[in-house]
């Protein structure tokens, strides 16, 4: 491989096909209710849905939406050559338990909700050093399982402050091949960290805006385009008041996205299901990128999407000790051929 | 890039040339005090160094350890393309907070002990791909910090079984880069995840054993290798128990890796330092590797390793609720040239 593949200062081209084949979603029964309920794959009787423990729930609903990405296609778990999977839970045990047993080389990856692209444009780098021809990339999150460890006990039920978000129940797997296919994964990029000093972990949409806005930024500017070139602009969880800071942000440095951006967030929940600022969790983007985003790029609705997952790389640790939320977004270029 | 470059079932093989160009390291001073106390870049004053909390000197810790390794070959931060790093905190904040400030691409990677080796491979992927020139991969632990969020309030000093680790209190940092450099990053394998049932959290070592086991074995049927045609073969971080039973565990399988055979947990500390089993930690394995592996393969002690990063998959909450621990080992081919 004698080209360079990096585009501008900080984007990369992936120069052979990299193609997302298959894709499925699982999601809890709130999110069933939302406006994208009819989209999804499958959905949990409940939160717990027959398991003794929220978190056996959550890596059981990672396994099963790679399983029915899989079986879409005909394939068996032997047949990946990676899984690359992550999740919110402290040392990713979500993802650990639902790789376990797969007999599938398994990497790791944290990158808080902004993980399902980063596992997406580290398997189309896989794909594209010819190190693989089958990889699985998946993310989940759990709302039980992950507000008891973040912030109170489940079942308190504490009151949220209006700028807090929900985290989603659900689970997004992706098949990738380096076959031309009718998705395409053509460009990417990986975020930096963007810091802009807010430390209220109740208010992740306003943390996590800045790097979402600098990821798109630096994008439009390494290839060249304008908002208007992309079809449909989506960040991964930044609710609605991220979602307004991120396009006033990127008004600032005179980029119109009024028209042709939206937030997972947003599309997963009705206003009217209390859930305040919208969604969020690694199961967030992954679930609505393969239950709704995906499908509607194949049906022709756009011809391109931009996906930017968005993840506050914080702890509960590093919250009590009063430090800022570090905050990242990675963004894919996915095309419809 | 036509060819496809795995090797065998699960290996892979770097056909562009890869280098660890420069590498650095910098641990505690328990560390300080083993028997490799002489070859780390440089030494925390005690296990605060002048800072607040034990998490704030661990991601200073890492900070640090890439700026000698960047410093060295006068490198500035902005010249890395990419910073790869995990660390064994919740949410790897430690790595996190490492990246923020220094404007770069930033991947962060959840593999428990494991964790170097698969930064170190994906690094080399990203290069073998053109998506960079210049590559930093890091990761660290710290002993106090992590005893109270694995186990016992750190000052509680609660007895430990004699099965138990003791983690690390240190960092390395590697560039990475697509140059021909003195030691070459050649092949590599990702582990699958192993669980042999095993569920005492004080015993790591006999629990990650099967999964380097597995690796080492894998690697050399992919290879067609003997053990004796690699100079060394050194593991992260199994201890004294986990070494014994990886050794059993490959002599069953008709290899023979006594002679060139050692692991990074046992050559750390000495017996007289009251580490129990030996040590452990995300930092473990890359402290070893830029402070004493490296420079003495540079040295010609060894003209080829192949270091085997092992990780224990679990958490607190999974050991509570019962669960067996899943164990995962990444190998690199690092030879002379």
């Amino acid at each position: 491989m004698t080209s360079f593949n990096k585009l501008g200062k900080q984007s990369i081209v992936f120069p052979n096909p990299v193609s997302i084949t298959s894709f499925a979603s699982i999601v809890g029964p709130k999110e069933k209710q939302g406006p994208l309920g009819d989209y999804f794959n499958n959905v949990l009787e409940d939160n717990y849905n027959y398991e003794k423990t929220w978190e056996i729930t959550e890596h059981k609903m990672l396994r099963h939406s790679l399983e029915i990405a899989l079986q879409q296609k005909g394939y068996l778990p032997s047949d990946l050559d990676y899984f690359l999977a992550g999740d919110l839970l402290n040392q990713i045990i979500a993802s650990s338990f639902a790789a376990r047993g797969l007999a599938v080389p398994y990497i790791g990856l944290y990158g808080a909700c902004s993980t399902i692209v980063e596992g997406i444009l580290l398997g189309a780098v896989l794909l594209t050093g010819s190190f693989g021809k089958k990889i699985g990339v998946g993310t989940c999150s759990h709302h039980d399982a992950l507000e008891r460890q973040l912030r109170f006990p489940t079942e308190l039920g504490v009151q949220r402050p209006l700028t807090s978000q929900w985290t989603v129940t659900g689970s997004g797997s992706f098949i990738l091949e380096n076959t031309q296919d009718k998705s395409m994964i053509t460009q990417g990029i990986f975020g930096k960290i963007i810091d802009m000093g807010i430390s209220n972990a109740m208010d992740m949409g306003s943390a996590m805006a800045p790097a979402a806005a600098a990821t798109i930024d630096q994008f439009l500017k390494d290839t060249q385009r304008t908002p208007q070139d992309i079809d449909l602009i989506v960040t991964g969880d930044l609710g609605n008041i991220g979602r307004n800071l991120c396009k006033d942000l990127l008004s600032e440095k005179g980029w119109d996205i009024a028209d042709n951006y939206t937030d997972c967030g947003i599309l997963i929940y009705d206003p009217s299901q209390d859930v305040h600022a919208g969604g969020s969790g690694a199961g967030c983007c992954s679930s609505v990128l393969a239950a709704y985003l995906l499908p509607q790029l194949l049906e022709g609705r756009w011809n391109n999407m931009f996906v930017v997952a968005t993840g506050a790389l914080l702890s509960p640790t590093s919250t009590q000790q009063g430090e800022t939320i570090p905050c990242i977004a990675h963004g894919v270029l996915i095309e419809k051929r």
